[in-house]
């Protein structure tokens, strides 16, 4: 890729996406599933841009959402009703009424409390809401903890009791439906085990349910697929259906998959423009004009993300930290990094920024955030314009008084 | 004040700002440092709310901005040109540009070749830019280490000698004047000692650079005052500006001052309501309609906020955590806090929500931005719109192609 170009065109920091590479992982995990009817809900989270979520709608994926938001997102981007879940701890009666109007495959339950709201809802409007139910099969997914999900003691999901529970109260409800069922152990799973064990778990649930007469026909194994950021080993997508599917023998369900950063972090890339180096004591610092407002997930989990440099320099390269203008030591996108001597305007390109990159931006210090850029068959093409100033005072200039 | 009525007319999530409180810190600060020539420029950065930072204009206060954008707000709320610094690691020259048009007091520098960018900017545009160079005295702050900024091995500022020369670079070049001198080693400091010697510090070489004729006109002491959020011991403004002033001796200088976290923290807080409890294993859960994409301290520093439940409820207070609705187990608000049951609709105040809170919010996960109100003179009013859907979606619909 011209990157070179790319930052002249549309000026830095700047998001890029590779729309074929998106494509590419999509079709090798929905083949990974053939021969099993399946339907790969793109996690919007992961990467929420309009025109990514309608690449992936082309391609036949549905959607996994946590919000009302995420949902009109999909189906904005042309994903059918019928191919949308809602996820998520924490729905409002008015995402929960807004989900059963718009008719979406179904709501993901996340606590007993959640079921009776949604009952609740379902019954003022007389309608029949489809369910599945989150189970937490209290696996340790071995990831970084803030991404890890699995474990009885956060926030997600019900324990195995728990859920037969709420399925018996679902099923002698007249206005829930269950049809499927749920777990996700965390993001950025890089070991099969764990996931092996949860669906073993998970599919026993199912099989004491069928005795109870309640057949569910959706079983969802969520996302999580880990992506290479560094040196991580990661799983094939045959060797990760084959687990799955090992734990299904004599089930005739269909497999619902929620994959967010397996599709889109390593199709992304993040310019960003050197301003100056600057020498602190011992440390060297590569100061550039992207900063933590556009990419938190160094900030935040102490991401490793790969860069590299463009620059006419031959020098030998040397130990850096690469950060921005933001006034918190945190802003930060690599430390002890190796790089070349670098010039004002020399471009950095941080890789592996496609998932979780522009959606968690900010405009802290007031600071736009970055337009975003895709690259299909070998064409650009924006599709998210930089935010200007005007963009960001609009909500409150109205409301600045004499 | 009522929050629950608050929470009825403007819904929730919801920002709350008390400007009256913010005003009683503005004017206790600038009553320490009476009999001086002085300056409070509000960092801008701590809440950046269009009518927060007129509302300190009026009081007469000055603006630290560490953006353009920020220049920008503080020029549309009505502060004086002749009040504003613009600080920070990493200015694009389209900003150093900006800055010098516009007149500001000065720009900070952080770096010798920051200096020489300004440098060009100015000779480009004929003019002499104001200058001030942050020092970093190398001297531990004690607080947490994403806030701390006077140590060497961060990005802030300049070692004393490279400081020196710069100086002496700046007064030698046709298009710099060197007028004020800047430290600023971290934020939410409860310790007196880190401070008066950073001030001696900086003093010292300003003593040394009269001795070479440069004559500088504003010591510039940062922001950094640290505010109660639990149980801190925080330092008097009296004693601040007495620890300040003890090494100014026969030196005849405007100090400039750059609270952020001091002015506003206190005055704010963050109504979000209950959508229900759960139970996971031995954890209790409460679950709110706000995330961490509203509020990221907790998440991103572990920060500990005050949380005040209003309801009905009287039963024994249990620990919960306290979490959001996020697809991240970082999203919570406090863990293991003593709270009485709580029902659907409940309404939770997070305290010391006014400072770095709504600055640093996201649209992740799709979820629009909360609504900010100030109360002034016991009255309510919007000071910033509640984002919606389709705000959130503006600069990316006109892109999606069929
Ligand atoms: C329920 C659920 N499904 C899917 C995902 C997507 O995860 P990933 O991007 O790791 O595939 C997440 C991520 O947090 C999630 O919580
Ligand atoms: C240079 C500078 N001045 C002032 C401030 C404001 O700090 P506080 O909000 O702690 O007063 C900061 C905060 O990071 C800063 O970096």
């Amino acid at each position: 890729m011209d990157f070179k170009s790319l930052a002249n065109e549309y000026q830095t920091p700047l998001y890029v996406y590779d729309f074929d590479y998106m494509k590419a992982q999509f079709d090798e995990l929905k083949e990974a599933f053939r021969g099993r009817k399946s339907i790969i809900a793109y996690a919007v989270k992961a990467n929420s841009n309009l025109s990514v979520v309608k690449h992936f709608a082309k391609m036949g994926s549905g959607a996994d959402c946590v919000s009302i938001g995420e949902v009109r997102r999909a189906l904005l981007a042309g994903i059918a009703p019928y191919k949308i879940i809602f996820s998520g701890v924490g729905k409002t009666d008015d995402e929960i009424r807004e989900a059963i109007e718009k008719d979406i495959l179904y709501i993901n339950l996340e606590s007993e409390a959640e079921l009776g709201r949604v009952e609740l809802v379902a019954k003022e409007l007389g309608k029949q809401a489809r369910i599945s139910i989150r189970v937490n099969p209290n696996i340790d997914p071995k990831t970084h903890p803030y991404i890890s999900t699995g474990l009885h003691d956060n926030k997600f999901g019900v324990d195995l009791n728990s859920a037969k529970r709420m399925y018996i109260k679902a099923k002698n409800s007249e206005n829930l439906d269950p049809v499927g069922i749920h777990f996700h152990i965390g993001s950025q799973l890089t070991e099969l085990d764990p996931i092996r064990e949860s669906a073993e778990i998970v599919a026993d649930l199912v099989r004491s349910l069928q005795a109870l007469d309640i057949e569910l026909k959706f079983f969802d194994i969520g996302g999580g697929l880990g992506v290479k950021y560094k040196d991580e080993e990661t799983i094939k997508p045959y060797d990760y259906a084959q687990a799955i599917l090992g734990t299904l023998t004599a089930m005739d369900m269909t497999i619902l998959c929620e994959p967010g950063r397996f599709l889109t972090a390593n199709a992304g890339y993040f310019l960003t423009k050197v301003l100056y180096e600057k020498q602190n004591g011992e440390k060297k610092f590569v100061v550039v004009d992207g900063a933590m407002n556009d990419l938190l997930r160094p900030s935040l989990y102490n991401a490793y993300h790969g860069i590299e440099a463009i620059t006419d320099n031959t020098e030998d390269e040397r130990e850096v930290d690469i950060v921005g203008p933001v006034c918190e030591s945190g802003d930060f996108f690599a430390k002890d990094y190796k790089l070349p001597p670098l010039n004002h305007n020399d471009l950095l390109v941080v890789k592996s920024a496609g998932a979780y990159g522009f959606g968690m931006g900010s405009n802290y210090n007031t600071r736009g955030r970055s337009a975003e850029v895709a690259i299909e068959d070998g064409k650009a093409r924006l599709i998210r314009r930089r935010e200007s100033f005007e963009d960001l005072i609009a909500l409150e200039q109205e409301f600045l008084e004499n």
